[in-house]
């Protein structure tokens, strides 16, 4: 007679795209799972308020349970998969199964951004494991990269494409020269952008990853409100070819870098090189690039969302901690590789003021002789240098494109000059405002 | 009185260029690993057997010892870092460590390559870690995403650039249009590639690191003697300058392919699309493309060399075997992340007569009209058809190149058309023949 297997409990509270990722991968590699672990991994139970709907993916009927407390409190689940997002209740479900002295994995960005203090703590505390690979960068194991691959060394500056949906209505945009509504509408027709696509281009989808990437390559706390955000819906074609022209590639970064004593943190549309390893991560692919003092640049690359690689990131997980359940041990490494209490204290947050980039300008001025002197001039009395112009004389007196590339400047006095510039009466409209960073490599 | 704060011992054997490399990064960040791990990293003892060089790093000299076999002994000593690379007397180490019952860290791919099979099942039967992030990619965390991020999905295929100084002078190559040659000596004098660089350009060190890349992806016991081994010697600028007209770049992959019932491992100079994100690495960058069943394409990208860059793999790894340690776990996980004994049995690699590939061709042939025919007829023959054909008349009856680009074809069938070919009168010295990864994405 074989040996009765050893199993951990798994319980999964929320049954929909990924959940159903999670279900069917279990299934097919339980066999690859068991041999590497020694253990299986069990399917206990799993909760939805929809258990009716068909997933395409076969579970006893009798595993499923409208009730999430019900697996928190089941004693044959060792490991909650927390997978419903949102704030609430999911952050209750996460700190309840903690406090019953379960482990948890989550994929759940927005919340571990805004009450992760509280969570991460709550784990360590309870000294059981909490898992959020699929938080960022879906299946790219890049939380796992810098808890533990780049624990040694010294991280410098992160930069990411973390949201799927913006690179993707982004990189459309580049190739094709529509606007950005008409790509994001295709794309939501195609099924690769949500109906309400708001938080993905909006920025606050890839600033509630930025804040889990800063905390992790930091070492420090990072605050998701003081995450500066600004979306990609302002971007007209028009940027898209000047920048081409110039040498650049449009892309949503997440920009997060470490000046010891304060932190920048920011999301917003950027103009990179053409040639950085950045600008070729197109579609719907995610890119984290690092830069570390002893490693230097280092980049993970792959598809950031979706049912199976954002499953391949959980289940990762969940081995990860049976590992650890099976020898009896939890809570080997804490959950950002740094215990809580331990992490940087009084590191601010430093104000878009006081930044410095490089900036495009692309202002809708009418032409005239005399505005581009104008405009100069304002720049100048910010000591704002320019390092180029674009000026493509159409028609006189028609609004024309005046595009200005400037040297490094301080962002306070940028917004100064702005000001004044936006009182001058031939600049008509709102001006497109695109950080610069030139040096990345 | 503070709390006197618990330790765990290191031993250095290797004081060279990786081996400064980690006294100084331990240096500079035991603070933060000490904040990190909750224990300080103590370096115990380093052997060289040069103990005399000054190597620009600050150590008690009452460190040093000539004598490898004192550090092994030493009860202080909780993990041993073994950095002086090749078979012997490393293996002699390494497996002496492990029976002392101490975890080993290591960067020695040609080691593990060749003596894994024993070296593996002594770890995990001493119950003790045994590290070798560094062992491929250099500071890339490639072996970790292979043993735990990934460990849910099945790969199905591994591309690897995994030899620095082989990458740099094919991407000089390519950008200069200089001999191989010239390059290589050019990268010598800037210390960009080895005094006998021999194992790098020839595929060797590929092929070590392949070995180690396919054990872990595949979950097989791969081994370094059946891997294909071919170097980029042969490669001229006439077929970089061919390879860009055809809309390729020719890199030196390492390949590995599950096919389910064998394994496909490889490395050789291979073309690959322009606009495939590989084809972008260049300099001394590695990168390492994988392919997964659930998670898709992934890539992870950095530095594969150099001081400060293993280093970081070395010192990851030794704070994950500190953090077990401390806590008095040891084993936590099986070295390749699957236990050595239960690694897929009886996969065979398939000999390099079955595999398929598209290819280039290039011969030099006597510019005189019929000749394309000949050639043509012969693959015909062995059922490899054509895709395209470049032939650049020159003059008459001088030598000219002929290019042909086939479609998917058995290379056993090439082999034999090739025989064919060399036999006819027309075509002079040895054709160059790549083969084309054209399905990458």
């Amino acid at each position: 007679m074989a040996n009765a297997q050893r199993s951990v409990g798994v319980g999964l509270i929320g049954f929909g795209t990924i959940g159903t990722g999670v279900v069917k991968l279990l299934s097919r590699r339980s066999g690859a799972i068991s041999q590497k672990l020694g253990c299986s991994l069990r399917l206990v139970r799993i909760a939805d308020l929809d258990i009716r709907t068909d997933r395409g993916v076969r579970v006893d009927r009798r595993l499923l349970t409208t009730d999430a407390r019900e697996i928190i409190t089941d004693p044959s689940v060792d490991i909650v998969v927390e997978l419903i997002g949102g704030y609430e209740p999911a952050r209750e479900f996460v700190l309840a199964a903690l406090r019953a002295g379960k482990s948890v994995v989550t994929a759940n960005k927005a919340l571990l951004a805004v009450h992760g203090a509280e969570i991460f703590a709550e784990a360590e505390r309870r000294g059981v494991d909490l898992g959020f690979e699929a938080s960022v960068g879906g299946g790219i194991p890049i939380i796992r990269t810098l808890k533990e691959g780049l624990a040694g060394d010294r991280t410098g500056a992160v930069y990411g494409i973390v949201n799927g949906t913006s690179n993707y209505v982004l990189s459309t945009m580049t190739r094709e020269g529509h606007e950005f509504g008409d790509v994001l509408r295709e794309a939501q027709r195609e099924g690769l952008a949500e109906a309400d696509p708001t938080y993905d281009v909006d920025g606050t989808d890839a600033a509630h990853k930025l804040t889990l990437l800063a905390t992790l390559a930091f070492g420090v706390q990072a605050k998701f409100k003081d995450v500066y955000t600004e979306g990609i819906q302002q971007i007209e074609p028009m940027d898209i070819d000047f920048a081409r022209e110039l040498g650049y590639t449009i892309k949503l970064l997440a920009i997060a870098k470490d000046h010891g004593d304060a932190i920048e943190t920011r999301v917003h549309p950027t103009m990179i090189p053409q040639r950085h390893v950045l600008a070729d991560v197109g579609g719907a692919y995610n890119a984290i690039y690092v830069q570390g003092d002893a490693l230097g640049s280092s980049m993970y690359f792959g598809l950031g969302a979706g049912m199976m690689p954002t499953a391949t990131a959980v289940v990762g997980d969940i081995m990860e901690i049976a590992r650890g359940r099976e020898r009896g041990v939890s809570g080997r490494i804490p959950p950002l590789g740094h215990p809580w209490q331990k992490l940087r204290r009084g590191v601010a947050t430093r104000p878009m003021g006081d930044i410095t980039s490089e900036f495009y300008l692309r202002f809708m001025a009418i032409d005239r002789p005399g505005v581009l002197a104008r405009i100069a001039g304002l720049l100048g009395n910010e000591r704002i240098s320019i390092a180029s112009v674009i000026q493509k004389e159409r028609k006189r007196d028609t609004t024309v494109p005046l595009v200005i590339l400037t040297h490094v400047s301080l962002e306070r006095s940028l917004r100064k000059a702005l000001t004044g510039i936006a009182r001058l009466r031939v600049v008509r409209g709102r001006p497109v405002i695109l950080r610069i960073e030139e040096h990345l490599a």
